[in-house]
């Protein structure tokens, strides 16, 4: 049985060695840019083409994604989504579930994104600000700064993309708690709790990330009580969704000094409005939901996709595969 | 028999409750701010004083600091100077250890100055200053950076310095290659080589970091034939002292763009004049010798001190104990 597969032309070669050593019949239909995919030689929509499987690459352009989340999920036939995206906050990803088609996740994004933590996280610590100034000025200083080595970091949300920044912290020396909803032991953590216990940690970290998928668990779960359990002066890093925070709570932890700084990457509504006090608040350094575009994530994401095709083939659970019932439990 | 022990009282205060608690008979000569130390309840010149060892720390200003160790190498007393100093390039250093009097030196700056490595290369590799001008500037942006994940680095020196590199650099997904005297394998390196092999490995290095011993064999090291077998666009990271690096060999490669990017602590001399040309490069980040500043540095060179006394007093190696005979055969 050949498996038909939808996929960007410009995808498809990148793997296209890879593809051929693996032993399998295989038929590519590429996506177009408009949404629509080449089948028998001719553009069909992806409802009423013969695919099984799609492929989602972030070589696709953004206006047709909706249209072709919807196409899979109107499709009969198809029955994987290996996609691009860590958290499926869009909404068409919900029919897609809800019509049980298997659904692959990505965890691509997870090494870039910790890096991401850490160019903030240190450049707050060591005050990079006043090094320029310092040198922009011509002034020979002592700037004593603040190690991550010895702090405490509370990271929420505690998958792919958890690991990849406890990983990160633990070599530097900072005590990782991790938070998940099972509260199991986890690679690179010094400890797992879970939510229901995550309040009672906020006071002793140095450093919350927030790294877990918007749920209904995880919707405004940074409120002012949230807020009012963190340790004086601690850094929050959201690059969850915007929608896990409450921003009026936030902006008031920020003017209160409770929080020092947040650093921000994603917002509710994106892009976020000229209007938002985010922009020009001192205490926030906020980037256009950047963190995922390390020049490594494409490939990582070629990898992904390269290892779950077999498994796929051979009936077996995929790298990354999403629990559909779970998700479809608790949307926010 | 009882060790007298020369010490800032700032720093016996903070060690009071460790040194009672080793079974040691010990005599502390609290050391004064003009460099002579209180001895049988009278200030003495440190060379008169009846003084076996003399702990240095950063707790001591700087003027009286070379005095200090003019009279500990004038005295007939003192067998071990345990300094807070990694590097012995002041000259002081060269006649205690002509007198064979033991030197423990620091390892105490490791960490924090792995972590201001990190934080610049992150900063250069994601361009936090787009980020600035995107956020102060109200744009909502797309702004790809680079990943550590993936590049080479070549750590030139693998003490104690380089292996915390190391350590950070591997947890990134980097490779590192250490290169020390021996070429002997060390911890937390993928490869280590020798100095004689170092100009091979500097066509395939992404990061180039200098945390070794300013010496005979690393004087002047980073010269016009150097930095022309560095990878084009490296970053060139030099958090060991200044007389490493030659210059205006390092302009003229700053201006051609071979290294992208250079980040300088340590000159030569320091405080860097204001007629050098470092400080309004475009390609220079430059600190003035600030990388070992972190808030940990002293709790770690207490740490180190008392790991060191009772070794000492057993006649042990000490924990970073200096090979005198090698330091000397190569002063620069």
């Amino acid at each position: 049985m050949t498996l038909n597969i939808v996929m960007h032309p410009a995808a498809r070669d990148r793997v296209a060695e890879r593809l051929a050593a693996i032993d399998l019949p295989l038929c590519v239909l590429p996506l177009l840019e408009d949404g629509r995919c080449m089948a028998n030689g001719r553009p069909k929509p992806l409802a009423e083409a013969p695919a099984e499987a799609v492929w989602l690459t972030s070589d696709m352009a953004g206006p047709s994604f909706a249209e072709c989340l919807g196409s899979i999920a109107a499709s009969r036939t198809v029955k994987w989504v290996q996609t691009f995206n860590a958290g499926l906050d869009h909404p068409g990803y919900r029919d897609i579930a809800a019509k049980g088609i298997r659904i692959g996740a990505s965890s691509a994004q997870a090494v870039a994104i910790s890096e991401y933590v850490f160019a903030h996280v240190l450049d707050l610590f060591q005050g990079l600000a006043d090094r320029r100034a310092a040198q922009a000025a011509g002034e020979w200083k002592l700037l004593p700064f603040r190690e991550v080595a010895g702090t405490v970091w509370l990271v929420v949300g505690y998958g792919n993309i958890g690991r990849e920044i406890g990983r990160r912290a633990g070599a530097f020396g900072a005590r990782v708690v991790g938070v998940r909803r099972s509260g199991a032991p986890a690679p690179h953590a010094d400890e797992v709790c879970t939510m229901s216990e995550l309040r009672d940690r906020l006071g002793s970290a140095d450093v919350v990330v927030l790294c877990c998928p918007h749920s209904s668990e995880t919707d405004r779960l940074v409120d002012a009580g949230f807020l009012a359990a963190m340790k004086h002066g601690a850094v929050l890093v959201n690059v969850a969704r915007g929608g896990v925070v409450d921003d009026p709570a936030l902006l008031a932890a920020l003017d209160s000094g409770r929080v020092a700084t947040a650093v921000l990457d994603v917002f509710e509504p994106e892009p976020l409005p000229r209007s938002s006090p985010y922009w020009a608040h001192p205490s926030v350094r906020l980037t256009g939901h950047c963190s995922f575009a390390g020049n490594g994530t494409r490939g990582r994401a070629d990898d992904l996709f390269i290892a779950n095709l077999p498994r796929y083939a051979a009936g077996e659970a995929l790298v990354n595969e999403v629990d559909l019932g779970l998700y479809l439990d608790t949307l926010p």
